[in-house]
């Protein structure tokens, strides 16, 4: 690589996610003058569509050929946002020719491609190749500064921690049938969608894992009208789990597609023995913290808005009281790995950091085969 | 009993909930005028002691020999607000006497004498003798609301709910020993005290049992300073549980003393397959109501001020945004009790209600004694 | 007066607020009992409905004639829930036969009535008989907490301050005509029903009174149907001020009986040159207080639940976390005379400040009248 | 015009607002395909500093001579952000050079300037060249629903309005002086600078103008520190308005940049004689909406986040529950602009309307310097 001209991206993936990191390598030089990107090619399926989102979306160029892209000497990073299960194989082959990889979370489908991508990217950093999984909410500035606060001491000893990510979109028992909802295609339903960024959070925040498990999933609506009929839905669309850390903090967590009126709602809350936070993805600018400062009987939660120059990402974006929005912690994102690959550091959550996510939702969903029974996790290595 | 006079009241029990109920009787007919009543006694241990705390709070006599209270002909109603261990022999003594018995929860603090107190219950009705448990917040109107409108059908095929009851009298871990600290004395810790309300939520709001169960119990701080020395804490300070009831609803109880800035939060989300209900006991007025009124992309969760005269309870209180304290639920449920005496009927929480509530809590303590296995909850009868 | 007895109470008043202030009397001992007090008599205009009221209620007696139990030796205290215009004979008779007198507001329904009740309380006081004006507000914990925390200096020099009562039970514009809408009768609309507790709540909680406003009231809907047909409306339904104390703070004040679905809420702000305050009634126990502690970007308001024992007033009440209703003001203020009596001192808000409130209404109504042109308020004496 | 090419945009200003804009022009085809556009080249005042903002934010080319740009034949449009005194010069030429305008509010730092403009525009429009200011809330997803609503019918006739713009950014008095606190460089302080988004909102959301208005404008820390010693603010940092629309509604506008603990808070309420809404600009995605559903007493504010498909502007952004920021509001001003553009349709607000804010603004001022007295507001043409 060549540090006087702009890293050259490649994107591949080409629907949601396609187009929020669109937005982010779009935007990225804009705020961080320090990282100049150059948004070479847009890989897709489609040649017409993958042409015209290249266009809409600011890219040089489209193909279909991902293989050829990652070899592109132009090409630097090498940015995934294809289906889990493609994961594993673009990001072995782009981490081999030497291009530092961003991939979508979950990790991959299956257990065994994580832990062979884990591998691959811990070969690739012997040669300074970075690699980094998309848990894109570690960027909220407020919950930047929430694992600020939890490191500082500042709420004490942690003792409880509250997760949970609350959706609607499959409340209507008429809403049909999709891939997304079988296990073969999907890999998995909540647990690993929603779920993973339960547990991501867990570790960040606490910076510590989650050592058992004990858990319960549920398909609530177990059939939904297909193209040829009531088709099963395969996947599960709700789950339960208790779990502690090494250090015994006690943790809940809870998930589901089918909480109506809550549209994409993630809520943190951690108690610790002298403060807590508490946290809300709809407010996504704001943090409630609590401190053992003053006089206990005037002591409360004050709501603090993540939007001064001091606070994590924020001091790149508005004036105080200027809010952002969720679009924004994709670039934050972007700039952290782009940030770490011009100090020759490895970013974080590291592809070791995603694969330890799936060991917790694996033994989840052990547990919930087995009744409940407490599960524990497999530490790295 | 004679129709043309008050109902005469014994209370036994001066402490917190002596005084909580003295407030329920002392100014129940002032809202309830069709429901005089004539406090005649509170019956304390210490006699000097017992005397002030009855003229204080408006009693006409005071005493230290509640078996002899309890068989005053001018006494119809014996309300119970000892510690729970003393709840089974005053409360059967008193049923055997033919006077109508509300006793706080828990029912009882053992399960045998919970199932002797059923059973003398059940016995006492024959002859028309009522009684009653204290679970005081079925009548917040709000919730008292919720339940109305679960049974109506207004948010469709409840799937999940959520509950959690958050203190943090235990936050600090230099809170000295005390004996609600200690097995032996309290029998129990968070599950009994704060997990009794919850589970007995469910089933008043959800109008079926939770059947099957998943928990864990925990100590934080297992150790406290005493007068001499440090000593060990005997009973859980945090539970975590996952319940199922017989149609399927998912339900996630939870409760702490040690949730540092929740003073007495009780919170409690329900979300049917049309729409949903939030509560939390600290703004008990409110209720957020979600209804599949309207177009789709208008709805969401609305704010409803349960200070209506339509309202359940509320008519008989303040106009129109005049909001009620946790202390009215008492008067209401004292009303509710007086309701139901004269109306021949048996009052609802029953002795049988309590003792389901108690068989949840016993199944969750021995789930989490087995590692989280999930149990089965033996059904009434 | 006898120091061994308990203080004798007549009311005068049987409706709304009669029922308020009597709950007011039956309870204050039991969280005050170092002040006794026994309920002599209600008084009322029709006997058979005075005498139900007074069984209902707690009174030992009733009567339908005010000037004879003002005179009797076993009487204390008379306490005035009459319709404003009969405040001032009432007042003043029973601070001449020397009885502390507790009056509703506002004061009167003239000028100089108030004026008169004021000359009456000045010639009391110098024999020892106490007066003071029922602006229940000033005893919500979290205000007198409030009020605390702007005289400490904790939020600097006040410079802002909003105040609006918003209510809606005229917004329907086929609520029938009442003789609350007749200024004939009311005296006066929103000016003085809610206006009088915003100007109260400015005095009490900065310290100073308001010395120039600016106002304009309004009569949204002018005519409403009556028995006979549309009757018209005399009386404002809305009314904005923009007022400043001597000191220089700016004040908004805003109140409507026609903000649809706000019930009964009086909210506050005041921004201080280091911090600020937020109130609202809805949710009375809590106040919103953010300070100059710590670094700059971590400030916020934070939660305070006025529940703790250090808390005015909550200390007689419940533990942390039990939230206190509209209710218990009427108790507090109870007790607050009660203390002022024993201690030989004037009770606050006196006589005086309530006639200040009255020039302030005045003055905004003067303005009103014309065009808005800005009216110095005259200062007592 | 080629309608085969992208339009062409000029910006000038790099500050603040330049870069907002510049990411409205970056971003605005990736969601509104439609309408491509070419980001031609950014016009500051200092070259080498253009040229980095330039790189920066995604400009071609960089200039210093606004003069020659707006006359290039590869600019469509010139976006003017520059301070306010050099509004009407640029605007007008650029106009006369047949170059649609978009300019940053307020619309002119004079008020003649404004009427210089506001010609200059119309007599644009008989030439299809399109102009607009740059009142970016009209943008946000929740107001332009809330504007819907009321013009709907929905919450019946509106009788009150409350707007509210607080900043704390002076609420220290021993923050320096600065140029936008000298009234000859500034032209205005909070009247103009918050004030003008306040009667923008008014207009915009009731559909109808204020005419008459009464107000109070103060500079409360009247000196501040500079660099040669203490310095006259000579701009205001509060006003209150109480304003008229011709219908009657009844408005209360205030605004400060001393408000402790506000960062940017735009709250707005209307209350119609049927409904009712509210809004707050920290929580941009959300609007509280009342409407007479249902029975009377199940009614309330119910929360509706704005993400949903069928919202202004937000089907074009991220899936329901993905909340925008502040900065959206700008790519969604950018694409009205540029619909209205393609389809020969004037976009609004105006110059005239801007005009139209100004004089109300201009008539709050008159009544401040007449003590608060009642100005009618001229109305346009």
């Amino acid at each position: 690589m060549n540090d006087s001209r702009p890293l050259g991206i490649a994107l591949i993936g080409t629907e949601f996610m396609g187009k929020a990191h669109s937005q982010a390598w779009r935007n990225v030089a804009a705020f961080w003058p320090e990282h100049p990107v150059a948004m070479k090619v847009l890989v897709g399926q489609q040649p017409e569509k993958t042409r015209e989102a290249a266009a809409r979306l600011g890219w040089a160029e489209s193909g279909t050929d991902w293989a050829s892209v990652i070899n592109r000497s132009d090409v630097d990073i090498v940015d995934i946002c294809t289906p889990g299960h493609l994961h594993a194989e673009i990001a072995i082959a782009a981490l081999d020719a030497g291009k530092h990889v961003l991939t979508e979370k979950p990790l991959a489908s299956t257990f065994s491609d994580a832990e062979r991508m884990t591998r691959a990217a811990a070969a690739a950093r012997a040669h300074g190749t970075r690699s980094m999984v998309g848990f894109n909410y570690r960027r909220i500035p407020a919950l930047a500064g929430a694992r600020a606060i939890v490191r500082s001491g500042r709420i004490g000893t942690v003792r409880h921690m509250r997760v949970s990510f609350l959706q609607d979109w499959l409340a209507d028992d008429t809403t049909p049938m999709s891939w997304r909802l079988r296990k073969e295609i999907a890999g998995s339903g909540v647990l690993g969608d929603l779920g993973s960024h339960l547990v991501d959070q867990v570790h960040y925040l606490l910076g510590e894992p989650i050592t058992t498990v004990s858990g319960h999933m549920r398909t609530m609506v177990p059939e939904r009208p297909g193209p040829e009929g009531r088709e099963a839905v395969t996947v599960d669309d709700a789950f339960w789990a208790t779990g502690f850390t090494a250090s015994g903090v006690g943790i809940s967590l809870e998930a589901s597609r089918m909480a109506t009126g809550r549209k994409a709602e993630l809520d943190i809350e951690i108690y610790g023995s002298t403060g807590g936070i508490r946290f809300g993805l709809q407010r996504l600018n704001e943090l409630y913290v609590l401190e053992s400062i003053g006089p206990q009987e005037d002591r409360g939660y004050r709501q603090v808005l993540f939007t001064e120059p001091q606070h994590p990402y924020a001091g790149r974006w508005w004036p105080p009281g200027h809010v952002l929005g969720w679009e924004n912690t994709f670039t934050n994102q972007a700039a952290d790995f782009l940030t770490a690959i011009a100090a020759g550091e490895d970013p974080r959550p590291s592809f070791e950091d995603a694969l330890q996510v799936e060991r917790v939702l694996a033994a989840i969903e052990k547990s919930s085969n087995s009744r409940g029974q407490q599960i524990s996790v497999s530490l790295e290595g």
